[in-house]
């Protein structure tokens, strides 16, 4: 199968950022085969179909390195109140989650960010073997870690997501060209030392990307300064825990010290300023990061943490919040963003190689933003026009692993009516209890 | 003409916050007829119409209370650059706006506010009858404002902003029941003390609302601490400027002597925090002039300062950054910040009596949010999907005075296209000095 994409303005995201106004870009299988301005392109009649993208922006399907697929079901609920994650969430989530309900609200999560024109994402949550086969189902591309925690929803043993993971990467390693599986121990706080150096050995064994919450609580710190005098960055690299294939979600808490450590390990941090911002959590000093060589990519967070699954309210946010917090209106301009909601989300996930930014031989994720609607005119310049103007509404087209996924805004193989009753379905029991704890 | 609105998740905003999770509301001519739960619902045969809401949101129109409608044509240029005001902005606009241009922008702006469910707005610009005739012929309600500064781009005279101001207001007070006039002094660094008081006079004379905009940028703090060792809001009161009917826009340098002198002359406030985040000036400390009895309302700003028309964007960004200014994620729960997008916008722009709640005796001015879209669901707590999940796209259907305006995402009587290509073609030449602009 061959697609040529023509009359796009196509941000390649490539290493020199090169821009066409008016590009094209030819996909063949799974790959991208050649990118280019419209003077260059190839003869339209060897491919077997042609998609004039109509001014549309084009650019690589966007990265998003840190959310929880399971829990759409949590979405809304408790908002706005202090100690909202253990009155509610995970008591809840103990008592009313199941592997069939994590899989609905996995489908639902994959349908919406789809639509958003995100390809492939870094999840943390429970049960992931049922959400690799969701994955694979809806042509999306993931890195899927199985959480570590003592008290863990899918084992009956203390720690037992371990074992869980250890099976569950063993299983998936190399298995689809969609899955990478992963692990990860929940947060330096919530973790004994044991389950994070296991967990650290399990992903150098299998040699796969790992993930942790880190440097996210203010109780973290101070837990973690009490108990053993350091900082949670400093005490994770006492123990060995931190590498070059870890992704630490969050680090809100980092000071420059910590930034110096990241960076020497070369670790990838998942940005998530609208689920901290909303907690009031903090802004974390990405610049200092970036300064010390540490990659950060963009985040959602978990449905019920950042509401929505889409990288445009992420982009924006970030934007904003990073401007404001360095009183620097010039600071992380527009490509910038993009590029950390691209290719370096892409580094977030070890996906680099094949996924990222649009370049011959990478794989085709791909996503088409529409100009046409009101909020997006006009355009000088479209990576501003992304970043400032267009919404998850604007994705017209949006193409994994050179399959095409979403069309004129719709999914092409789903309808969100049923799966939306699907996940319905799944969680009368879980909204019951919901909604009682909502209204005590 | 009798509209009956069933089945709708109703937020009234009303004194005491009346919520129905499945209500009516009758609309009869201009007026809102009655609202209530479905048990209570009339008859639906003595209705004209019956819209059924199917479980959409229905609230009081939102209310922008600062934006630039005439400003359309620079959205998107020069972002993220130092000096853009000065650099691209001033010279473009003395060189390039007209009345034409502004009076293409306008209708495109209102379009676009109205397909984000904005009822009314408080505007400052140039060429305001233009506008004021835009806004009737849309079905838009506003108040107006003609802008006063020395250099002005619709008179030949310094500060014959004045002058047009007094006349504009002097046709249009009355004329309309959509359209309120107003003056705009730009503030209090670029105005003589002589135009402040003018200013002032003028709005009190004809008894309508002025605007400025006020402790927005730090040359201004420093300028006024240097002239007459004051802040700005001091200055403003020494010279007798600040009033009941004042609503001023921005206010991020306000400490606390600034906000009692604010809450003492009962000014209202038009908090536009995504213009000034993007902009990297700072967070007003909206709080403490609450908690000084000063109205605050939410702004788009400009559509090239915020880049989106849009409250949805607004509503969400003023949650995270008041969360994480305050600390507290408690602070500002959606009822809240829902209240200042709707009925404390209406305070701001004077229309308390007549929009920003729904009550039985109000005008008609309604946005029903559909909660169908992938993106609305749960649904928990309606003012928090409103706040943390909806985007502009949600919004199904609109009513301004008790006319539809928009009906299944799209404006009834006008076809964006025609209006973009109106507003194309009245900006080639200022178009071709912006990209020269831009590309030097």
């Amino acid at each position: 199968m061959k697609t040529l994409i023509i009359n796009a303005v196509i941000l390649t995201m490539n290493d020199s950022f090169d821009l066409f106004n008016k590009g094209y870009l030819a996909v063949r299988g799974e790959n991208i085969e050649a990118v280019g301005p419209m003077e260059q392109c190839p003869d339209m009649e060897s491919f077997d179909e042609v998609v004039d993208a109509e001014g549309g922006i084009l650019v690589p399907g966007f990265v998003n390195t840190h959310t929880h697929i399971g829990m759409v079901p949590f979405r809304g609920l408790g908002e706005d109140m202090v100690g909202r994650l253990n009155r509610f969430l995970i008591p809840l989530e103990k008592k009313q989650m199941t592997q069939f309900l994590a899989k609905a609200s996995a489908k639902y999560a994959i349908a919406e960010m789809q639509l958003s024109g995100i390809t492939s994402f870094f999840d943390m949550y429970y049960f992931e073997e049922r959400l690799a086969e969701t994955c694979v189902e809806m042509g999306e591309r993931a890195v899927l870690a199985e959480t570590v925690i003592e008290s863990t929803i899918d084992s009956y043993k203390p720690y037992g997501g371990i074992e869980l993971a250890e099976e569950f990467i063993g299983r998936w390693k190399g298995k689809s060209s969609l899955v990478t599986p992963s692990i990860a121990p929940h947060a330096p706080y919530s973790n004994t030392e044991e389950s994070l150096r296991k967990s650290r050995e399990i992903a150098d064994r299998f040699d796969v990307p790992y993930m942790i919450h880190l440097a996210e609580m203010d109780f973290e710190v101070s837990a973690i300064r009490e108990k053993y005098d350091m900082t949670p960055v400093e005490y994770l690299d006492s123990i060995g825990f931190l590498g070059e294939n870890l992704t630490a979600a969050h680090c809100i808490f980092i000071n420059s010290r910590d930034a110096e450590i990241l960076g020497k390990h070369n670790v990838k941090v998942a940005h998530c300023v609208v689920a901290n911002t909303k907690s009031a959590k903090g802004i974390s000093p990405v610049r200092l990061m970036q300064e010390n060589n540490v990659c950060v990519g963009l985040g959602t967070d978990g449905p019920s943490s950042g509401n929505t699954l889409d990288m445009f309210t992420v982009m924006k946010a970030t934007a904003l919040a990073q401007k404001t917090f360095l009183r620097d209106r010039s600071a992380y301009t527009s490509r910038e963003i993009l590029k950390m909601a691209t290719i370096d989300g892409a580094r977030a996930l070890g996906l680099q190689k094949i996924a990222g930014s649009l370049e011959p031989g990478k794989k085709a994720d791909l996503t088409l933003v529409e100009t046409k609607s009101i909020n997006m005119y006009p355009l000088y310049d479209p990576y501003a026009a992304l970043v400032y103007q267009a919404g998850s509404h604007n994705v017209e087209t949006v193409y994994v692993n050179g399959n095409r996924i979403v069309e004129n805004k719709n999914l092409l193989r789903y309808s969100v009516k049923e799966i939306k009753d699907e996940l319905e379905k799944e969680s009368l029991s879980f909204r019951y209890e919901a909604l009682k704890m909502q209204n005590k």
